[in-house]
């Protein structure tokens, strides 16, 4: 563990992940908080964007350009919109900052696929080739050496934690593949639009996005990885409401006879020793992770058919908790600092 | 009972009131709904700026014009913004329409107060002075007369039912009465605002406008007509995460030695043959007026203060409902036509 | 239209179907409700078990057997958990009694699905063989005819509207259907529980019954009619925390080329000239249907495969809506009165 | 600090305040929890009774004597129901342990109020007059040295906190003082209850226990000792359908002319220093310490009315945050500790 702490600095910090990375980094004992970034030009106190965290932090939201964040700081988490993103981190990287990036802008790989879903240009080809896709449970060794971290999507975080096993292992068809998932609002973010107004959204249950959602290519790629071969899943999101939480409810053929048993033997074998994932015999809640950075996952077999049941808690495991993760990895700190 | 039905226009038809007032008019066997205005130039079909009324109603929301309008329709019931609403008003009137204000334009009688709390000069004082104030409990025959009726705010019905009874028996003094009110979010309207947000008021409990609130004067003016001298409230609204429903716990100091049981004698008296009022011996929840007409209240004495606690559905009887009640009166249809 | 009014007993009414139920015949033109039962021994007013309705029904629920209702009414609707319905609709039948049971009870044609499903010997085998399933957009014909009707339950109602127009149509194979349905609280009743304690359930999203739920035979039985060939689904269903509302997300496999514009079409000629049907062109959302009858459904093609959403309001068109829907035909009014 | 950790027991660890008590020490470094006790006789994980809990620690409940329970701990904090918390406290003080009692059994001085209000004799009024109130920011010197401290309720801490500084400086009038609180459901606990059902207190509102809450004479007490005369408040709690925090209006009348500004000024002296309270000028909202150990507040003077806002989140602030603050100034480490 290093002597002294890591200077961090977080770029678009007002934001509801931000927030969340903020409060997990307050209490992470190698960290200081050293800068707080926003576009808007008048300087803010961080207690009048988040009102939670008045008394808690003295820091000012500023609109800081690379060189002076790179002079106060180690590391950048990025919270930004895709495309600002890569602008930043495509200044940051070469003045020697590591970069943990919460947008979408390096989670895909190809730059066409990501002009395709994003429609936009990608900015930062060259370390596009770089970065390493931030889910531990995969990449954990690539993570250590990485200088760019692209913190996975929370659906995708969801969804792979509960197939990759099953596609490594030969268990699961690569076809055909459903995940049906389910999101609190927060993930939605903190921008007031019409369908995220209090009193649509409550007491209400919609899909939205149906075959076109931004996620799903993400998980296409990182299941085609682990599967070893080609993976196009059919995915459908669904808007929950509550604040916080991901249940994904994913369907999938066997390719072989299996049982309930001999999934949970496969996810216990595969997630073992892991700190974050708990392979469960009952059936997950998602607010048993509320709050948490755990992934709680099972499986089940129905009438010939896989059935995998796994919830996060969006803002932490799917996004700032990973981060954090991803941090203490990059850094050489336990991995579950300011995580438990 | 009029033997042909009355044709009915519905201005500002895009919110929350208009929409529940929609869906009551639909079920009323004495109206016609001939027109939907919005301030936008396009017209659109009414299903899809509500889409619960998809295949319920074959009607546009459309620009029109006082002639317009009173070509087609015999009632008008305002739903627009405060301002808005008298601009319409005073072109229709002359006309020979009736007209049902749900805004505040017609609700304080006195245009300097109008002037002071809304920050708008008053554009029609003439037919201000013949509004009548419409809470049929208090005012139904000035009402059954009135080509103008101001309908009542949804704090101000809540607060008024509970306190004008005792105010008007004199077992209230009318100082230092205390009206802490809890309400639902519809209540603030449909446009989008970032305290609105769902991820910023579900999970959350708040105060707002803390003796500023524009509901405030409207409270005094009818209770001080109740008790026959000046009446000032100290009024406390706060938001509760859930659609509809407001409480309202108001606190006074009695004038004499009384009871709970007196307390509740008062109150049956004062209501007795009322069809909207229910008077409780236990306590009352919004959830059991959900969706109806009615108040609910209580009164209990608690170590020698009066404390009274209502309940009504915001949208209903503190704005459609009512509306609907008064037009009742308005066109000589048995008063619980629709709303039972 | 019959000249006088029918008269009405509702079997079991202290739960959350039979208060919509209830509310929903208030309105009825052609109903006159004039009992209520419950098991207990002692009779209550109906105003206390449900205190929305004080002041709306003067009627104390009431321990009676057969003979005392069917003295008192004509039609039974049965409320009763299921075991408890059969035993009644037995004895009430050969009275002359026409019945709409809520409950499981005559939904299963085949006893021994019954036995193996829920875990009884079915006591009326006999008028189990006469049953109609009442869901009028399937088994109108039947359903006018009746004397005894079961009224399906609320995921088969989303499920079936939504997947019955393409199997019959053959446009998707009978193999491999998923149904993932996601249901409001009220749907598991009115007896606290720890799970649907409010902390517990509030804020929280779980599947619950995966592979093992009632529903799931009784929706594979109606499906296998309207392919006319056997089909056998993978049922998850999951709740939501809010009170109403149900969304089923259906997955199939199509036959052959299709795409979105033919299911569409499919289901618009399908459904042509039903009442409480809405296929749109956009996405549907539960809040849409909240309150009401109808069923609002839409399909997409995803990567090959048929996307099917369906909502309903589980309290009304999947339970207490459905029944007054299948009580209008019996008695030969027109199908949506009480219903818009 | 100590270089050892304190060994803790938490008796009755099934309810939620227990449950925000562990996942407070667990991030304590001077904590070692040792014991979790119930009074069912089959010992059981803790990760089954709170699944969050699976993983993160590895210890049963079990049903264990008081002398089992000193041998393994040296601090206890009591979650135990009113009686039963006594019971166990009488034996287990004698042995040497410290006592942080989350029940009411220590808070009424006057054993006669006890009974009174709890409908029990006291049975152990020898300790009872040696226990200290635990609201540290009245309290803080006693706290440090006590060896029982009586944990305050949730409710008497969000309106001592905000009265106590306005009653010590004579401020505010100590007769006619109103407490209008509001309440998350977490607060009336973990068993099932008709009124809990989520069903029932979903999107609803409503008051309960209105001038007979056990709250009331805990309120008044320490009030009167903050006030230096009696004070007897009027006590009106109401439910929130959310899952955490409480916000009081309080209502008094002040002594003399008075400002906002002088209000603020009066906290800001009296709070000055303290890690937990945090005095606002604008409006607090419960959502800004959910999950924390603050007391935001703020006061404003209403046509001659003082009028006092204030929140906490009552299982932190208002339970297990409050027990870990006391715990903190009794064993010497920093009082903020795990806390923030």
């Amino acid at each position: 563990m290093p002597a002294s702490k890591q200077r961090v600095a977080i770029l678009g910090a007002s934001g509801y992940s931000a927030l969340e990375l903020i409060k997990l980094l307050l209490r992470h004992p190698n960290v200081e908080i050293t800068a707080l970034t926003t576009r808007q030009t008048e300087p803010r106190p961080v207690g009048e964007v988040h009102q939670s965290l008045r008394g808690r932090l003295d820091l000012a939201l500023e609109n800081l350009d690379a060189a002076a964040i790179a002079k106060r700081a180690d590391y950048a988490f990025c919270c930004l919109p895709h495309g600002a993103s890569a602008s930043a981190a495509k200044e940051l990287l070469p003045l020697g900052m590591k970069v943990i990036d919460l947008s979408a802008d390096y989670r895909l790989s190809d730059p066409l696929e990501y002009a395709k879903w994003y429609g936009l240009d990608h900015v930062d080809r060259d370390n596009l080739k770089d970065a390493v896709y931030g889910l531990p449970e995969l990449y954990r060794d690539d993570i250590r050496t990485a200088n760019l971290v692209a913190n996975p999507g929370c659906y995708p975080t969801s969804a792979i934690l509960a197939l990759a096993p099953l596609l490594e292992a030969g268990v699961i068809a690569p076809e055909g593949i459903i995940i049906d998932s389910k999101s609190g609002v927060s993930g939605a973010g903190r921008e007031p639009k019409p369908h995220l107004h209090f009193a649509e959204c409550n007491e209400n249950f919609a899909p939205y996005g149906v075959g076109t959602h931004r996620h799903m290519p993400e998980i296409d790629q990182v299941l085609s990885d682990a599967a070893g071969m080609s993976v196009e899943t059919i995915f459908t999101p669904h808007l929950v409401p509550m604040d916080r939480g991901i249940l994904s409810t994913s369907y999938a053929v066997p390719t072989g006879d299996t049982s309930t048993e001999e999934l949970l033997a496969n996810y216990l074998e595969f997630y073992a020793g892991e700190p974050f994932v708990r392979v469960l015999s009952g059936l997950p809640a998602t607010k048993h992770v509320a709050g948490t950075n755990f992934c709680d996952l099972t499986a089940r077999v129905v009438r010939g058919r896989v059935v995998v049941l796994s919830v996060i808690d969006n803002l932490i495991k799917g996004a700032s908790g990973a981060a954090v993760q991803n941090f203490n990895l990059m850094c050489g700190v336990p991995e579950t600092t300011a995580l438990l």
